[in-house]
């Protein structure tokens, strides 16, 4: 049942259920997720599970033996994606979670996939919402009122995903949505989404830790002034403070040097025209690291720079920390038995943090043993049409969790 | 007639013709353009000027016994402003031209106010239309089919004015602006719209040169990847690469010296999300210098240095020559004659170049001997509801303007 074949099928299906245009664009709640999320369902029950939704539309496929509340060995990843994304990301650790619940299903081995209704933030702009409802840390009515780029708000969207069958009834008021089952240890399997496993010609990562961020905005006030007028000593450019930031940001990440990372995502200039100083800029900043005293200082430092920048140039600053998440450690003994396992498997591997979030951050934060495995991205493309994994290395992923999970379930027994 | 007070009186006046929302927006031919267009012809025939609309809205305030096609003293400049612009812009040498050939009109000297409906290029993308109409250069059918922000066209626009009054009957389909006078000498009284003047405490400056520009339009591509997940050395960045460039222009800038200048004046990255490295970023870069030979260097070197930090980077780079013209020498025996005239009259003056295009380059570029004359911009700003003259200082500008004339009478006797 559990072979490459089915593993590449029934990915395949699941990319179809996508808006259209190019990837898989898969919001939560949309036409697509829905289908997508009745399909999944429908496939757990041809393989004998129980498909169960809390009330956000988080599904559980598990054991129908299997009582409310139990405690469960926890596999998964997220169902939804980023607009124009590609066919893996979620993906993957949802099909091989559904196959390998599936597989061992009769063992009683209380192994249950769980499916996140929602991480990427890609429609509402909130995050992980959906693993945090499934450990039962979400309250559905604060929520409500997001809305997304169309104003339709979170409430509705998930009302009418609810009518659907993609939702249990909502909890009362100020409630936090009802945990259906216990994690007492959680796995996913993810594509890495970033070039380091296929650089280096590893198969595998056991990932140990997931990076932190934060994501500064700053605005940057000088003198907007006649670009033909305007001699060189006397102009305030915002947009060339700005450039000096981005250039600063950059070489703040080489100089921190890997896991760290320092990006400049988006700049503008006002008022935008070819004969005028720029008078204003705006620029997003985001600091990464996978130590938070790292990240701390990478905050700082970048926000020192950004302010001397700027005080040089007679341009002022406003800087604004507009999200942030700290470093997570993974479970270290999960790890090191992991790593253990694959060198004893003979797949080439390493050890890495992730850069990105992920579902399992939210379960390692909630005190459950967890890890994350990667495989290798073709090109190191992620959030993208071109997103690839070789079907062999998902199947030698999916494989090597299988093992994973008779370790663990050697050690529980 | 001519005071200081009649001056500030009539620049008041004017200045009230404006769409709403703050400082001054007369775009050509909407409703504030075409009140303001006939509150000149009506000041002027009070004044025992005749006024003339040509074909396309320019207007000719003159003794009514000048023949048609007379050759004249052109003094003026343009009635339209940028959106959201200043009291003194292009208003300023309008109005002294108006009071000047009032005072002149029973001299004998063929002195005569032009005032070009469209110099900015602030409503449809033409910049100096109005002037080219004035020097029978300009073809109206060539431009109808312009649209301005709305979708109106620029021959709908003109028509809907010369409805109102505001321009003569339109020339066969083909055919040029028929010319009304033909321009012996041309002067223009403008604000400086830089600081150089108040900085240096000078209250004139005699413009002896027109700086040229070129506009670069720039499309960096590099590769879209997580910012969370490629490590700093994997890196494309599209918009670190932008921001080398901005720095690079500011450096060409500052090496090349007054009076030459290098501006970027947009910037823009693609996705724009705080957690994507840039695939893709655009930026707009202007190089303006008095001299051809300069302008091209500053031009070439721009585009070798953009191309070095994008091949540097492995970021590919396109570079576009968007619009440009030649630097436009004015009369060196007008400027020399001017400088002296300063002299005499010990009015703190400088002989300076024009960073900004006007009007007067198209008389020059047309073989006409033309002159401009600056008055000082308080802190350098224009192009805003802040731009600011003192009274004095226009009335001094426009004095010596007249002391000028004189002077050209008695050499042209």
């Amino acid at each position: 049942m559990f072979t490459l074949e089915s593993l590449s099928e029934k990915l395949d299906r699941l990319a179809a259920f996508t808006a259209p245009g190019p990837g898989v664009t898969r919001l939560v709640y949309d036409d697509a997720w829905c289908e997508a999320h009745l399909w999944l369902q429908a496939e757990a029950r041809a393989l004998g599970l129980a498909a169960t939704c809390d009330a956000v539309g988080n599904l559980w496929l598990h054991n129908p033996e299997l009582p409310p509340g139990a405690r469960v060995i926890a596999l998964g990843s997220h169902l939804d994606t980023v607009k124009r994304g590609g066919r893996f990301d979620g993906a993957y650790g949802t099909i091989a979670a559904l196959l390998l619940a599936a597989e061992l299903r009769g063992s009683g081995f209380p192994v249950a996939a769980f499916v996140t209704c929602e991480e990427e933030g890609s429609r509402f702009p909130m995050a992980l919402t959906g693993v945090r409802g499934l450990l039962g840390r979400l309250v559905p009515s604060e929520c409500e009122g997001a809305r997304d780029a169309n104003g339709v708000t979170w409430g509705e969207a998930l009302a009418a995903a609810r009518a659907r069958g993609c939702a249990a009834p909502a909890p009362a008021a100020g409630a936090a949505v009802p945990r259906l089952f216990d994690a007492a240890r959680q796995l996913e399997l993810h594509i890495e989404q970033g070039p380091v496993l296929e650089s280096w010609g590893d198969k595998l990562a056991v990932v140990d830790r997931i990076a932190g961020y934060r994501r500064l905005r700053a605005r940057l006030t000088g003198e907007a002034r006649h670009a033909g007028t305007t001699p060189m000593e006397r102009r305030h450019d915002a947009l060339a403070a700005a450039a000096e930031i981005v250039l600063a940001a950059e070489s703040l990440g080489r100089a921190t040097g890997a896991p760290g990372v320092a990006t400049a995502g988006f700049a503008s200039a006002e008022p935008g025209l070819y004969n005028v100083v720029p008078g204003a800029a705006t620029l997003g900043l985001e600091v990464r690291h996978t130590e938070a005293e790292a990240l701390a200082r990478m905050e700082r430092e970048l926000g020192e720079a950004a302010r001397a920048i700027a005080q040089r140039r007679g341009v002022a600053i406003e800087l604004e920390t507009k999200a942030g998440e700290e470093p997570t450690p993974l479970s270290e003994e999960l790890a090191a038995q992991a790593l253990a396992l694959a060198a004893g498997m003979a797949i080439p591997h390493r050890r890495m943090a992730s850069g990105a979030g992920h579902d399992t951050m939210a379960f390692a934060q909630a005190g459950v043993p967890a890890l994350m495995l990667f495989v290798p991205s073709r090109g190191g493309i992620s959030h993208s049409p071109d997103e690839l994994t070789k079907a062999r290395d998902l199947w030698v992923g999916a494989a090597f969790a299988r093992e994973l999970l008779a370790a663990w379930r050697q050690e529980l027994a």
